[in-house]
């Protein structure tokens, strides 16, 4: 069934959404966006998301030109037309269209609003969970949810060849994030999670506040050489939830087995989003 | 008057012509390109942008889907239907369009050519010399000329206010180039650039073979701290040109006057180029 998309104002059919050569989200790669999900076709930590858009677009000296109120009912209206169980929610903002490929105006950017239908990853990946492998690098403006994805998708032959399932950024010695995740480890049971030139994922802090429930928490500087001595593993994202990570490299985690602790965060995290 | 372009084997007028949102040069900023100029009506250093263009894209998994041949017919076409005196010429080519703005046919790549009339830079510049600001920075995927100007646009109003003509990045101690143009400086006789990490600029390979009939020629790496040591400064891009340079952040460049032996070199490039 087709689609319905909001761009600059207009609701229309993805199929016919476009936007001018001259927009410097084409010419010059500027432009942020969010990322998020409903559950029971309700966006969830839709506030936070919109937080995260704003800082992301001053980061890079773009402002998002509509409130969140109507940012909300733009995304209802979304929700209603295209009649999906559940849906993923993407926002761009990017630096509108110019005419030299330099100079914009800061208040008339391009945003469009896409809600497509969620793919669930095989129930397989989250039971036997997933390998990924390492790539020294770090993104630029990284607090930033820019849509700058080069290095992720130029590795995406090898990631395949690999049979991994995701990058994961390292930099000077320190693991990062993954392309499109949030890493996580286990040291018996202490949760340990990278906390500078990261993306704050909303789904990071959301599973942190789970976790320390249970479990002794560190936000800090992770060494890659750390990795050897872990015992668990884990990645989380919008669309991923937690998904257990049993392989990094040649490491195997944890006997390559999805441990205790994960399994106890993906059932609370599950039973928390059924309730939504 | 209306112009036109080429996107995808169309010439279309280039109000008309537009990209879908699931491009991934959009969605991902998945895209490289390159960008010339004409001299007499010809597009200058064609072959030479040509196989810079196919060197970017292999950098970062994505393959230029025409040959030299075809690209060349489509600009003569382009240049004739536009009737510009003086043309630049930019070729893009993204990802093109994703399901699931992820995964992608590296041979159904969108291709956008576009030529817009030349807007020169005041005389008063080349005369004056102008002004560049360090920004600590190094861009991803250094080779490649990607779309990826997110830190110089962001910087544009720092720019304004700091009367810059132009970014300079700097990393590490290193001088690198220009958010858009390489940077050169004399040492007395001695002509300097930095090697390692910048985008070879194809003015900047042109001016580097005039000045060697004249000048010690080195490419290496250099200090930041020699800028405090150097007799003169310029910057060479595709529409600059060459251009002189007189103050770097607070240094000013030989008493903040065009130099000599930058005179001899815009005089020998003008020669040249005029002669074409």
């Amino acid at each position: 069934m087709k689609k319905f998309c909001h761009i600059n104002g207009k609701i229309l059919l993805e199929e016919d959404a476009s936007v001018s050569i001259n927009d410097l989200g084409l010419l010059r790669g500027y432009a942020v966006f969010d990322f998020l999900r409903t559950y029971n076709g309700r966006p969830f930590l839709l506030q936070e998301h919109l937080n995260r858009l704003e800082n992301s677009a001053k980061l890079v000296g773009l402002k998002v030109p509509l409130s969140k109120v109507r940012i909300s009912k733009i995304i209802d209206e979304l929700l209603k037309k295209n009649k999906l169980k559940e849906t993923t929610i993407k926002i761009i903002v990017t630096g509108g269209a110019s005419k030299d490929g330099l100079t914009f105006d800061i208040n008339s950017p391009t945003v469009i609003i896409i809600a497509k239908e969620i793919h669930q990853l095989q129930v397989e990946l989250y039971k036997k969970g997933v390998k990924m492998i390492t790539y020294d690098f770090q993104r630029n403006n990284s607090g930033a949810k820019t849509t700058d994805y080069i290095t992720m998708l130029k590795l995406q032959n090898k990631k395949e060849k690999q049979k991994a399932f995701e990058i994961l950024y390292v930099n000077r010695g320190l693991v990062l994030e993954g392309a499109t995740s949030n890493i996580f480890f286990f040291k018996k049971n202490t949760l340990i999670t990278p906390k500078n030139n990261i993306l704050a994922g909303t789904i990071r802090k959301f599973v942190l506040g789970l976790a320390k429930k249970k479990f002794k928490v560190e936000e800090r500087d992770v060494k890659v050489n750390e990795i050897k001595s872990i015992t668990e593993a884990f990645l989380t994202s919008t669309t991923r939830e937690v998904l257990p990570v049993v392989k990094i490299d040649s490491n195997k985690i944890g006997n390559a087995k999805v441990g205790e602790n994960t399994k106890w965060l993906m059932d609370v995290f599950k039973n928390k989003t059924y309730l939504l």
